[in-house]
């Protein structure tokens, strides 16, 4: 059966040991997306379409979050990030924001982690952006489309995309 | 037409000021869902059973990253956090983890954000921890369930629960 | 003589105990200027024209920066704060651009360190991006505008504008 | 012409991608001045004389910011720091307060905004120390005086010095 | 009998809800010693007689970790903080150097946190720096030595002193 | 007479250099023991029997301080942390929790301070845990118990266990 890494034999929290593990460029790409309204759909798109701030301030708070992981995550190594990037793609019949983050590291453990908190700190941000026009935003499916490099190799999710 | 509060009108990053508006009680309730795959989910219950530690990690993941939202978020004010509650349910018909979050003020600004950033950050720890076993694990329906007190007075969500 | 309140009668650090002071709505404001090579100067220019992303960061960062005051400046109280806000302008026969910052709070303790960390970041964020143009720019006259609210009451920096 | 390399060619928010470079020893130095009423200049430099801890703070400041770099500047890299050091010098004919940082590293990308923040900060907490005194200081002239290391070799800054 | 109250019913962590309690001035008092060899204590006592840097860079320390507090300690608010102050004594016939703490806020809670992290972490810092000559430094009776303030009133620690 | 290594020769502080040093693995086991009243001692003891989450926060609190390690202590360099364990032991005829952590890196510096914050914070949690029933708790013989890898090799320290 399937083992917890962060968890010893005991089930207590254990931040895995990564001394042994050699440096390799590693990416990760996350993705989620933002349901609003239509109001709030069209507020953020008009505001973007007249190259406004609200997706460059969900994008900043994205890649600083992203810096900040091992802060957040509990059991998260403290890892050098040579890249973050996040970008938005607007779904007009859903009122719907995708967001896409791509992270890179050269490190002894993988970058998924700060790839999904990009994603999710920059649709929170949405969020507060927008609520004061709509508190009932959903963000969902907040996912691991992908990872690259590591001892394990590759990883790509199958559920992205369907 | 709606109004983006953190956006001036020439479409620029704007923190609302909050100066003239009067401290109250403020309360906000969120919602995160996990859904993980039956040997992750399985992996997890078996710990909580146990007693072992995961939702413990998660949980103090949530309580910690509620306090650093302003940090986070970046037109969100610093204030102060009078409480901030965090619990799990387990769905098995759906491999599935629900997170719930209370959180509490005494501030001239709500606390939704910082309801919406420990649902997401005990989510995400909860990936953190299960990525081992199983990467497609995703994050969804996170959304405010409610939020009380303040001028415009309380607010339910009705996607909540359906 | 004057006296250094952060500075006790032996010459040491001392954190100003403000316990027993009142809290009042006090506010302050601060500039920065930033001096570029025309080249960079224009690239900023037009990067702003085009309403892209350099002078958007540099707010951020300034707005974000302002919240961390108290982790910076060591003797800093950690205070609520209201508001921030921070602007520009191109003075193109200088090929400079000026920062203003307002910051706002109802505190025990002024905030004339928020808004000088304010634009003291925006104005680093602004070297960090143009640096590959121009590793040569200066930020200069740093200063307080005014501050009102407070015991000792309003100040007006004379030397401002001159 | 120049290209901002934080900014993408739609003009929007860049994290510069430096997973191919390669590591190598890199070092930064900056300058900023802080100028003071004679008021003010005399109770920082007596209290220099004394031994006092004004100074002391003001490098303390200076030296932890530079480690909070990348929180600051939002594209900035979270590297390894090496050493950073920082030293000041009193000019009586100016009631003028010079300082000066180094930041040291060994990393895929360069330490330049380490030393500008260092110095920024040092220069902000001697602001701290003294506005009971007088709140009409300025600080100017902050730049980078000199790097070395790194593919694009070393620079030095003509303007420093003139 | 006793009843932790940073634990729920069921064992599980909880953050106390503190909105009912009414703000007042609170102080917190706290102690820590450290022991080290002849060699290191002279080295310290000789670097203070002559105004140097060690207990300085400490007192600075204990400071800024007392307002990161509720960032160290999962369950603490974060609350204002009023005042934070730290001394030192050097106790020749033991080697020791002794360290208070004094910590004022006016909140809903107790400050008895932030005064233990202030002396803990300038003791580490003293340990930090002189490492190099006495790896084999103790710090010890880290202690809370009294509260005043609150609901349940004033405390005073009997272990203290004796 | 041994050389504070943090202090210069004008007794200043120095944050060491260590861009010359080789890398290489490095481990650092630190210790502390609080002391209880029987009452509070039992408390958490039942606790943790019950497998409560008393020492599971104090756990995640340590390793999430030893990642802040360079925050809190002025001079230490931000290291990368390959891992961080700590747990815990009652004795119970001395009403006492033994805590011991081991911190690992593969850096240009040593890893002692990290293990030394990681035991100090998860004291202190306990404390916050416990003060409702105990506030007259101590943490004492916070030591480096053993360290290795680096230049000068292994350090072992005969007072541990003693």
């Amino acid at each position: 059966m399937g083992e917890l890494s962060h968890i010893d034999e005991s089930g207590k929290a254990n931040m895995v040991d990564v001394s042994q593990k050699a440096e390799s460029i590693r990416t990760a790409e996350a993705y989620a997306e933002v349901n609003l309204s239509a109001e709030a759909y069209l507020a953020v798109k008009n505001n973007s379409i007249a190259k406004g701030d609200v997706l460059s301030v969900a994008k900043i708070a994205g890649i600083q979050a992203a810096k900040k992981t091992s802060e957040l995550i509990p059991l998260c190594h403290n890892i050098f990030i040579s890249k973050v990037d996040i970008s938005f793609d607007f779904v007009d019949e859903k009122n719907q924001i995708k967001i896409l983050s791509l992270a890179k590291t050269e490190a002894k453990t993988g970058i998924e982690m700060e790839a999904l908190v990009a994603v999710s700190t920059a649709a929170l941000t949405i969020y507060d952006m927008c609520k004061a026009i709509d508190k009932s935003i959903t963000i969902s499916n907040i996912m691991l489309i992908k990872k690259t490099g590591g001892k394990s190799g590759g990883y790509l999710n199958e559920k992205y995309g369907t």
